[in-house]
């Protein structure tokens, strides 16, 4: 059985679903972009995958616009042909979101990568979709300001916007849905459309902007992003502690939550992941145990005392003594470790291919859906390192496969839609922070039932030709 | 001029719009309610109208459904009949929500009052839509948990996510956007629809969730709602603290948030409204001056700090000692007081009508907002104290009107209009809680444009006969 034919979506031994008129709008869009628009097979395959285990299958074209005008004219030529448009940012999502299935245009906004403006006082600002999460900080560095969200890869926040990202800070700052105040969106029509504002909170209408996030550019090209900055806190300290089981660890996250600790961070990484990290990473002094990453924030008082009661907690349930990043470089070098646990997990497997998934659930059920998912990875004999934003209920598995095996490459997959089916059942969700995309599909519907028609109809109404990234999110 | 004409939406002297077999519908739902629907008309009267101060438009008929099947059952009959909804709490909304412009059937929700699941380990709950805030607070007291949104009126939780409620504690725990996880949701042809979870984030498809918050009745029938709960703080102070003039105090508050004290509740009261508040609630000891009311959450030593910050802040400004409320007694007299404001203003002007309005900003125009606002209503010869969460850049305003007088509430509306149009052109928003409704239906186009458009194709897909609290929202 090739790989290919066990994907979800339509399977690359399909043929393509019909399309309308590809060569002229091939042809106007080459004329109105000049050297910004390429049909050369590199770049196409470039741009035909994330970071996600699925099969490339490149667009037939990449433009890369410059302005909200530019998107709205190219988006216009594309409905003219109904031919297919997939937004396309760094790369790095992981569940096949940018991979074009019926082919068409990828519109690279990476380009569109100004920040338009930053309202100190207010604490927010107004980015191009383009702009990076490191770039954006980078940006900021002056002003005393950040942006929090922080999902490890240097992605734009467009894309982070397209799915909902959220990642390490979420438990303390929110996610994309709470950080993301308004939107300029260009539609299926070409129409550039602005919602939300910059009021911290409106009543006035329908919340147009949370249902643009986490569309995953099935409902409009998301072009600017006006964002929720937060004051960079007087305070910052990190730690780290070890315990003699996944439960001890699990457990500290719960009680930590319970009491009300604005923990910034607290990050979990199983004895795989934390032996996948000391290899990769470097981090010495450290054993391959289940560990907790803690980030607190605050003034200096505050952050020492929220610190001073995690400790009490993590004592109670067997920790280790603290480990203390105390300077910036420690700090970073710890999170950088965090960071690349996707590839230090992948060193555990050298020419492997990995699968990154992830679920969520309610914090209560967490100690219960990460050891009935060890299990089912033992008890399948396969290789897996768990790391989760527990704080938030959230955590993440990567699986390996030979990629020339297809039954194993089946078994990770059928692993994948127990833990997805474990967590729905537990009142949780198929994905805390990936997003649907191509692999989640069946899930969606499992986990929201009904309530996927009136998804649907949304999407019918927005984009009746269906242009915006076919094939993701509903199941045909 | 009959004070009605000049009423947005469809006025009392016009004919109703045309409605599809009204009688039928009211007859099986009398046959299917029994005692529990009724065509009085002092009921029908006292469900035409919210706090707000538009002319009552009573419904044809009021029902009192005890589940979500019931309600199911009884929109299945109107929408056979073509017959226009209107969902009811506790009709304590501000902007002409439940007036039933075209008539129909009445949905009182308020006997649909149970408190479904609470779970402790997960700081959430599940309640029905006609339970009110208080009532949800007075079951949780045991848990040592609490449901921080608080907009004044004991409103119902189904009244406040349709209307995308905040109120003094949003600064620090968000709004009904922030703190709904996920809801059960009667839609136009009597499905019952579950959106959302119980997980604390999602990346699984569109969030229904925010659509239908905020909806305001249009888009389904509220019935259940999946809410976060807060842990009640170690420790909650307050403090008053008056200043020489209102920008002193706005200053205060905008330093307050820009330094990022994560201050739980910072309300201000203008000089008129502390006048008003010292007469109505007898706050002795306190002077006709522009005044903060304070509230501070968190550890003995975190409140504390955050406190000795804030008078830091407001020496600075010229602040007045602060006179802390140091029990609880007290503390609740201080709160009672703010929260009946909108009675103590009322007492100013005995006799006449009141029109509540509220508009938001970023907080770096809110001092030029307020000041501007309080010079228009100088110029115009008119009373109306100010009162508002300005920690969010919201507030409020209360106009006066003699009901026999429409030049007066000509001239109250153009003034609120003005009001509208300088927060949107300040990058601020027509509502910043009491919603769209009848009033502020020009606004939303004023201040979302060509979104409004798909808003307008969201409501046409869920509600396609527009039987759903036809007449809010959009203009005709």
């Amino acid at each position: 059985m090739p790989v290919h034919s066990v994907i979800d979506g339509r399977g690359l031994d399909e043929a393509p679903a019909p399309r309308r008129d590809l060569e002229p709008a091939i042809a106007t869009l080459k004329r109105l972009f000049g050297d910004r628009a390429s049909t050369a097979e590199a770049v196409r395959d470039q741009h035909g995958h994330g970071e996600g285990w699925y099969p490339t299958q490149p667009p037939d074209l990449v433009i890369y616009p410059h302005s909200n005008e530019e998107v709205s004219d190219a988006v216009k030529i594309c409905a003219l042909h109904g031919v297919p448009i997939v937004a396309f940012g760094t790369g790095t999502s992981l569940e096949g979101h940018v991979a074009a299935v019926e082919g068409g245009v990828c519109f690279d906004l990476s380009q569109m990568n100004a920040v338009l403006d930053v309202n100190q006082e207010d604490l927010d600002c107004r980015v191009q979709a383009g702009v990076t999460r490191k770039q954006l900080n980078a940006y900021l560095r002056d002003t005393g300001l950040m942006f929090p969200i922080d999902p490890g890869a240097d992605a734009s926040i467009g894309g982070m916007t397209a799915t909902r990202a959220s990642g390490t800070n979420a438990v303390r700052y929110g996610t994309m849905r709470e950080c993301v105040l308004g939107l300029t969106v260009v539609t299926a029509d070409g129409r550039i459309v602005k919602t939300g504002g910059r009021a911290r909170k409106s009543a006035a209408g329908y919340d147009l902007t949370r249902l643009f996030v986490g569309s995953e550019g099935t409902l409009g090209l998301i072009t600017e992003i006006q964002l929720r900055l937060f004051g960079i806190p007087e305070a910052i300290t990190s730690a780290v502690c070890q315990y003699p089981d996944l439960e001890s660890a699990v457990n500290t996250v719960i009680m930590t939550i319970q009491t009300g600790v604005p923990v910034a961070r607290i990050e979990i990484l199983d004895e795989v992941q934390m032996g996948a990290a000391i290899a990769y990473s470097k981090l010495d002094g450290y054993d391959e145990k289940p560990t907790l990453f803690f980030e607190f924030h605050g003034t200096h008082a505050h952050a020492a005392e929220q610190a001073e009661t995690v400790k009490a907690i993590s004592d109670e349930f067997g920790g280790s003594a603290f480990h203390w990043a105390s300077n910036l470089e420690e700090r970073n070098a710890l999170w950088q470790a965090r960071h690349d646990s996707y590839y230090a997990a992948k060193a555990l497997a050298p020419g492997k291919k990995a699968i990154a998934t992830d679920v969520c659930v309610p914090i209560s059920r967490l100690a219960e859906s990460i050891l009935e998912t060890k299990a089912d990875i033992q008890e399948n004999g396969l290789l897996a390192p768990i790391v989760g934003h527990v704080g938030d209920g959230n955590y993440h598995l990567v699986l390996f496969y030979d990629e020339d095996n297809a039954d194993e490459l089946a078994a990770c997959k059928a692993l994948v839609d127990r833990m997805n089916s474990r967590a729905i059942a537990m009142g949780g969700t198929c994905t805390g922070e990936h997003g649907i995309g191509l692999g989640k599909k069946r899930f969606l519907e499992a986990e929201h039932g009904e309530a996927v028609a009136y998804m649907r109809m949304v999407k019918r109404a927005f984009d009746p030709d269906n242009i915006l990234n076919p094939g993701k999110i509903f199941t045909d």
